[in-house]
């Protein structure tokens, strides 16, 4: 008999915020490889914020519809393969895999992956987490040693890692994160200077009094009012990196009116920059910067939080907590 | 009897629109010229829509106040020096002369002009409005030839020169003004090869379909709605220069709550830069804009219109006419 395939399908699309039942749980048959297609064995799915903005509309992914797969990236090992390109035994990453124990994915679209110990480090430190921090201080936001840094989602996957990063260029950082407990991480775990908690009040006016005269560098994860707080404390020339917007993943777009203010007025009296970006526009520069993530974490100055799930069955509500924000560095599914 | 001096007070700060009554005209004493000053003679007030601004609160100039002299930059002409570096009958640009007829300035903020004729171009092409054009869509903008450039206030002073310089660069170019006559304007006399009317209805419908596929480079000098129906309209990897924000001057800011939307998401999902600017961030490279401008207005491939008004009484009307639109290309007061 053939094994078969569990796989979380999309139930219905979310119209305002993702629950349990936008999702239902199958057993397919096993997928078949087609010609310079290979097998896949899921081991660890990715989770991420992007995926509910995946459910809104075609963005940088073709939109996703009821009863498809849902998508998700993932580190897989190749269990059989009709690619002269892989065979059996490697491990790679599929941007495409979905949520599934197994995937019959064209060879063109995986990426063949080095050693690493933990293998979970692919997906996080350098995966897209690690990349996306890097080449958005590094490449979009121009950071320079000695300026002021601040990061939202800084207990998150990405934001944990850009605060780092940007404490290793020389910079003073300040992190943004919900909750006593996320704050104190920040600060006595990663090293950050000093931690705004977004759930205590005043997002400017802690902001102004952490930064001591202004933001250089706003490395954005979530967007909104938070945005808004940060743009208003940046200094002259100042740069914002527009990475995420998880504050406006999980809502109804119908009936979404928030925006911003001082677009683009301050832009011009403070002569800011404001560029979004997405990682995979920078890999053409991938090899350093895996080598510079490699160096700063084999020397301990980069630590790595993340935050295993286990059990396929669980993707759907860890996606759910992870929009409301209960993960402290990067989540993942652990498969098998 | 020693001349008396004629000059435009700020009689109160506006809170809503700009009104006459906002300005005072008086006759003052001379004013007497100290130590290393330099006595002017002022001859053309240039009139821009950032004298609005200036009187909403402290920007890149300090705030001003009721009771003052209306601030303006102006081409005026030395008639009494205490510096070595000026001589009487030289033509100088001063930031500072404010709105009147003579002033008496320290030598250090002005700066002498080369001869031109006429000599209002030191004002328009060669001024402000001309560096600002040039600046924001080669600096700023990164054009690039091919490329599809939309201009707001496409009929204004710089609108209607970062509109030609655009065509110039080899781009294809779309203005955005008020009414029939000006969008004939666009294309007729400035050579534009599309104009939309943002007062005949759907902005961004329009730009949709006049740009024909989105839009490379945004040369945004009014902010607020049509800042939005650009926005939407970007091009994946576009960039907005943010230039100015004459739709916000003119409003009581306590009262005003425009904001724009799909700032950051959109910035995200098209990997848009958005960046302001002032001139003065590119003087150092004055002097190859200006002798590129000057072999464009030799060979008659950049058009300089200027709206010249007669009379230092006549400076409250025509701020507040160029406010609501009313100027075509460069807009000066006559003083003398």
């Amino acid at each position: 008999m053939k094994p078969s395939n569990r796989q979380i399908l999309i139930a219905d699309l979310p119209k305002g915020k993702l629950a349990l039942d936008h999702f239902k749980a199958v057993i397919s048959p096993m997928p078949v490889p087609g010609e310079t297609e290979v097998l896949l064995r899921i081991r660890y799915i990715v989770i991420e914020p992007a995926m509910r903005a995946w459910m809104l509309g075609p963005g940088y992914r073709a939109a996703l519809t009821a009863g498809q797969v849902m998508a998700g990236a993932a580190l897989a090992e190749v269990i059989e393969s009709r690619s002269a390109g892989f065979e059996p035994g490697d491990l790679v990453y599929a941007d495409d895999a979905g949520c599934q124990e197994y995937a019959a994915l064209p060879a063109a679209k995986l990426r063949k992956l080095p050693h690493a110990d933990p293998i979970t480090h692919l997906a996080s430190v350098y995966g897209v987490a690690g990349l996306t921090a890097y080449f958005g201080l590094l490449n979009v936001g121009n950071l320079k040693p000695g300026e002021t840094v601040v990061v939202s989602a800084a207990a998150g996957a990405v934001g944990s890692l850009a605060g780092q990063i940007a404490k290793i260029q020389g910079c003073r950082v300040i992190g943004i994160a919900g909750g006593k407990a996320k704050c104190d991480l920040l600060t006595q775990e990663f090293g950050f200077d000093a931690a705004v908690d977004y759930k205590a009040g005043n997002v400017y006016q802690a902001l102004l009094s952490a930064t001591q005269g202004g933001i250089d560098v706003y490395f954005d994860n979530v967007g909104g009012a938070i945005f808004e707080a940060a743009l208003f404390n940046m200094k002259a020339r100042g740069r914002i990196v527009a990475c995420g917007v998880v504050s406006m993943y999980d809502v109804d777009p119908t009936t979404f009116t928030s925006s911003v203010r001082g677009v683009p007025a301050w832009f011009i009296s403070r002569r800011l920059t404001l560029r979004g970006f997405i990682v995979s526009d920078f890999y053409a520069e991938r090899d350093k910067a895996l080598a510079d993530l490699k160096g700063w974490v084999d020397s301990s100055q980069l630590k790595v939080r993340e935050d295993i799930v286990d059990g396929l069955e669980n993707m759907p509500s860890a996606l759910i907590g992870l929009l409301a924000g209960d993960n402290v560095g990067k989540r993942m599914i652990k498969v098998v």
